[in-house]
């Protein structure tokens, strides 16, 4: 008799992402000296239990060495006590290395975000530490629904109703394996495997906004719209992620093609592809890899405003972002509102005077150029 | 003293409306004989009335002539007498000529859809025997809400989160003013100027999806979100259609430079771009308007799967599906999942046999092509 149906697709879905895992040539050499060490990281949770329990049953398997890493926020009474008892079940599922980390969560962005911002730190900090090639998390379809809602609500694009990738961070290090599980399934091969488990109280606080998402919005969007509510989203998510992704390799192709200052400006994102201006090397004037000789101002970012005219709406409105953000405006700042009227410079050209974005970025027309800099 | 602040920002809105009409060269020739006739569709509703009131109050100020259609829908018994005390108000706000239509409601799609249908369906009849240059309609900011949640309940896509355009329909017949505007606004206008409303008690009945919509799923998304919920919504709307457009002009474009079958499909769809296949004419082979002889079936529709392999999956999936469309699938049928199958004859070719999509639509790889052909 095999496993119990919600256990073999726990497992399942962790057999796939180590298989992935293994073939990605940048996480596994040839000639390897010990065997490949994958973490999981574990609240003590049902979601993050059920991964662990499904990693610890087929690591071994795989000739992968499974290990865990459970992250105390120190935001309860007694969290210490807790994450020692959570490293304690990792080590009875038979992980090792099992770590404990202490973390303090500072007060940026908001209590969630400054929460996730500790935890991926000290995540990160560990999978170097032990030269872990990937580390797992248990978001379920039902958390990417939520971060669906979430991002909707910000009603900045599709960028942010794309929801969490399957596969994240520096190197491809975060993977979710059950972003396609529904959270039943995966609490039930908790109870299946009688899995000790805890639940946060935060996941029930009302004043937290996932929270609400999760017990109040999604409930009600449900009985509103039909079942099929969380599968909606969660496959809005996918396709949001492909549609932002084709939009952004258009748009970084079209900078470089409307863009007309010669050298690379100072804060040009890791993604933006240098301007293929046409002898701009030869000129002697542009650091081919971006870095500004020291003491020396960025020039502008120069853009041509025909070129820009031509192109749609939507791919014209991120070569703007991307150029701002390249001439110095931070991308956390840069809000729609600021797209929209930079593109006014363009489509609705009357003769307006320049325009300030945040970090002390103008932008002004002259003549048949945008020209966005850095004061 | 001027008009109440409400009252101002719905004439506001129609005034821009009734300007963009009147510079349109295709609604606008330059020796017109009469003046050119705007018709608002009414339904009586608060939304509609403060429309019909802004209409008849810009219009004869821009030489136009204002006119209005209320549709009885005889879907609630005394909607004969309702619908004529409708156009009674119309004609009382001083509209010429304003119409009464009666329709008969099917039942293809639900009843939310085949009211719609029938509406249309009258609009644009009376439309052309008025020789309207526009049918104005009073969907609001918070229609367009409603409109972007039902469209993420189906979770198909940016498509279908793009909600409603401001102009669409026939040579962008169909007007919509007040998609920026919040219903509170919209309705304080009609509460300022007196006009005696009626609210259609299907608004409210939980039986609709609509309605619960409006009375259920939004009011708690805004309590478990906060109150920007609406215009975010919105907005989405706005960037979602944006970026539609333009990877659907990138699909047009990729379309043309995959296909290696030397003639159009017979039901290519009239925005879809003819292959760009060199010969082709010279062949003597293709017609060049994409119209089949008589009793010769259709030649496949042929793709490059090396060139399709190369695109981006957001522009490859559009293109599978433009194809198999133009291979004579119909659109309504093609779900996410078909196109899905198909793109794993590109993606992760291992030899699978033919596919079956809906209208009898063969999809098979054949060496380096994807060969897609009605049985």
């Amino acid at each position: 008799m095999g496993p119990h149906p919600a256990v073999a697709a726990i497992r399942l879905a962790v057999r796939r992402v180590l298989h992935d895992v293994l073939v990605d040539p940048s996480t596994s050499p040839p000639t390897r000296a010990a065997a490949p060490l994958v973490l999981v990281a574990c609240s003590g949770g049902a979601d993050s239990m059920a991964l662990a329990s499904a990693l610890a049953f087929e690591a071994p398997k795989l000739g992968v060495r499974a290990g865990g890493v459970t992250v105390d926020h120190g935001l309860q009474d007694g969290s210490e006590v807790r994450a020692a008892e959570v490293a304690e079940r990792l080590r009875l599922l038979g992980l090792e290395p099992v770590e404990c980390i202490g973390v303090s969560v500072g007060r940026d962005g908001g209590p969630e975000a400054a929460a996730r911002d500790a935890r991926y730190a000290a995540l990160d900090t560990a999978a170097e530490r032990h030269g872990a090639v990937a580390v797992l998390l248990g978001h379920t379809r039902d958390d990417q629904a939520e971060t669906v809602l979430l991002g909707l609500a910000r009603g900045s694009g599709i960028r942010s109703l794309s929801g969490m990738a399957q596969v994240s961070g520096a190197g491809g290090r975060y993977r979710r394996p059950f972003l396609r599980l529904d959270r039943q399934t995966v609490r039930r091969a908790c109870l299946a495997q009688s899995l000790p488990v805890w639940d946060d109280p935060h996941n029930v606080d009302p004043a937290y906004t996932r929270s609400r998402v999760r017990h109040e919005a999604l409930p009600i969007l449900e009985k509103a719209l039909g079942k099929g509510v969380v599968e909606a989203l969660a496959r809005t998510a996918q396709l949001s992620r492909d549609d932002a992704d084709a939009l952004d390799a258009w748009a970084a192709r079209a900078e470089a093609e409307v863009r007309t200052d010669v050298r690379p400006a100072k804060a040009a994102p890791a993604d933006a592809e240098a301007p293929a201006e046409p002898g701009a090397v030869e000129s002697g004037v542009a650091e081919p890899d971006g870095v500004e000789p020291d003491g020396v101002e960025p020039d502008a970012v120069e853009l041509d405003a025909v070129g820009l005219h031509a192109l749609p709406p939507a791919v014209r409105r991120r070569v703007l972002r991307r150029a701002a953000i390249a001439a110095g405006a931070p991308a956390g700042s840069l809000f729609a509102r600021h797209i929209e009227e930079v593109d006014r410079l363009i489509t609705g050209w009357r003769g307006q005077r320049a325009l300030n974005l945040p970090g002390r970025v103008e932008v002004r027309r002259e003549g048949g150029r945008l020209v966005i800099r850095q004061g």
